[in-house]
């Protein structure tokens, strides 16, 4: 496989990475953005592209999943470099200015600076126990994550779980009422974990029919041929089954997250959180940076805002590593404009 | 007058200040915001409404004044107090939780934080030493800012200036060619203090005719009548006389920047800029916080992004402070969504 030489390379491409490498392109460093998922957004494009965000400066209302697009925009006139389904195994100090990384997929990368935007990690969903659930899952009868609502108009729908997910998607489709018949949403116990204005949201959609809770129950199996869903069958603690018409499951039952090997990297850690410099975003390791819900400082918010301005401070201080026997001049990118092709 | 009594009063309407106001109304804290100007927006609206800015997060390319038109709406739904055209006189603090605040327009302000986002103190242009200047100010014959290209079709235009923005604006206009003749600029030497690249670009628009410097000359005086200009006289240094025939003069001698009592009001400085603690943006006032390019801590960057993120820190100490007896749940927006009016 080729080495990849660059600038910086970035691991994890999430709003915070992606911001990264945009900051890397305005200041002429090369980089390399890497990701476990097989699409870039992290959590925005895989958990909740359709949920508007609402405190993004002068977005007044945006998607999740239409940010990202954005931001991927902004980054393109640098020709970036993505490498998605691969995470970062090792990372190794050759020399003061030389980091070599390699990842799952056996590709070889040499950084003068390595800025890690990994969230909470590689990430994936808690998946029911349940025999042959992988058919469902690869004919998309079973999905943890909405990517489009369209998905289900038309369609018979059972949601499992008794979270703020669970709840916010029983709701969301249950309002815009183009899934046949009622949503359903099973939980084992009529305590749900969401907010006391979307349980009563609950209520009022099923006094219309258009919601229908299945308590106390638990997944028990699924039915159908060849991937194609007919019931999902569920059970009580005492052993009373249900059959469920579906065409579809959707089970929220939490996200397993793993920052994997990056915790073994000697960055220097608290809680599972990297710690840095709020000054210059730095590690304990001189040109390795971290950004956005992995690093923490005293005073650390966790919202997408503060992760995009840590990455132009991180991005800031490794121009001044990588560049240091140059006069740097930082100009606003409305004196500089964007780099001509 | 009224006295207003509120639970953040934010000093400045630039991007921090508005960003800072939205922030407040997501955590249910009512504001008022304040500013010398007479419209919002601060430099982005005064200074370069209609220049591209590329780094702002999530926008690969936003005019300035845009920028301003998406953060009012933003703040929209909070109905939020702002007045103009006044400076704060006087900050006291009457105890612990509550400040006054005074206004140059007689306006009294209770507050119980107060945040700082005043950027570089009330600004205004550096005015030329000419007689009469002020009926053609008056008339709009003389601008100092460029709010609206549009102002300038079919008219014939003089700029005076050997800067960024004298020679950014004489390469915009004579470019676009809506105006009567060349655009001339003034200097009074022949070396310009903006980028080779602009310079390079004068040159080549004096070759098509576009523009035209008339070098080595200083404004001496205006000719017109009633507020309506004919002519813009220049001299050299040894007192060669010459009249341009003009609509419309553009002087850009910088800024005269002014924080005024704000530097008096021991908050805690560091060369004419308020030293805050980065974990919560707190000066050394207690609920007194300060955000953008006022702000100095170590690292800081001037950047709008940095200024916004720096907003959400405040605010979040200032909800800290301010309900320091409930319970505080953070959530991020794409749960809680928009309040409800």
């Amino acid at each position: 496989m080729n080495t990849i030489t660059t600038d910086v390379c970035i691991i994890g491409a999430g709003p915070s990475g992606l911001f990264a490498g945009f900051k890397c392109g305005m200041h002429k460093l090369s980089f390399v953005i890497v990701d476990a998922l097989d699409i870039v957004g992290g959590q925005c494009a895989t958990l909740y592209p359709e949920k508007p965000i609402y405190d993004i400066p002068a977005h007044p209302s945006i998607l999740a999943g239409e940010m990202i697009n954005r931001l991927v925009k902004q980054i393109e006139p640098f020709n970036p470099i993505i490498l998605l389904e691969q995470k970062i195994d090792a990372l190794k100090t050759i020399d003061e200015d030389t980091f070599e990384l390699s990842t799952s997929a056996g590709q070889k990368i040499i950084a003068k600076a390595v800025i890690v935007a990994a969230g909470v990690g590689a990430f994936g969903p808690n998946r029911p126990p349940i025999d042959g659930l992988e058919e469902y899952e690869e004919s998309k009868a079973v999905q943890y994550f909405v990517r489009s609502k369209n998905d289900f108009v038309g369609k018979s729908v059972v949601i499992a779980g008794g979270g703020d997910s669970a709840v916010d998607w029983a709701i969301s489709l249950a309002e815009d009422g183009h899934c046949e018949g009622p949503v359903r949403i099973i939980h084992r116990r009529n305590k749900f974990r969401a907010t006391p204005a979307s349980v009563d949201k609950m209520e009022e959609l099923e006094k219309q029919g258009k919601l229908q809770k299945i308590i106390p129950y638990q997944l028990e199996g699924l039915k159908g041929e060849n991937g194609k869903l007919s019931h999902v069958v569920v059970k009580t603690l005492k052993g009373e089954e249900l059959e469920l018409e579906a065409d579809v499951l959707l089970p929220f039952y939490g996200l397993s997250q793993n920052l994997g090997e990056i915790l073994d990297w000697e960055l220097g850690y608290n809680e599972k959180l990297i710690s840095v410099n709020p000054a210059t975003h730095e590690t304990s390791i001189p040109g390795v940076f971290a950004v956005g819900d992995v690093c923490d400082y005293e005073g650390k918010l966790k919202i997408i805002l503060t992760g995009f301005s840590e990455s132009a401070t991180a991005v800031h201080n490794a121009v001044l590593r990588i560049k240091k026997d140059e006069v740097i001049r930082f100009e606003h990118s409305s004196t500089t404009g964007m780099p001509q092709k």
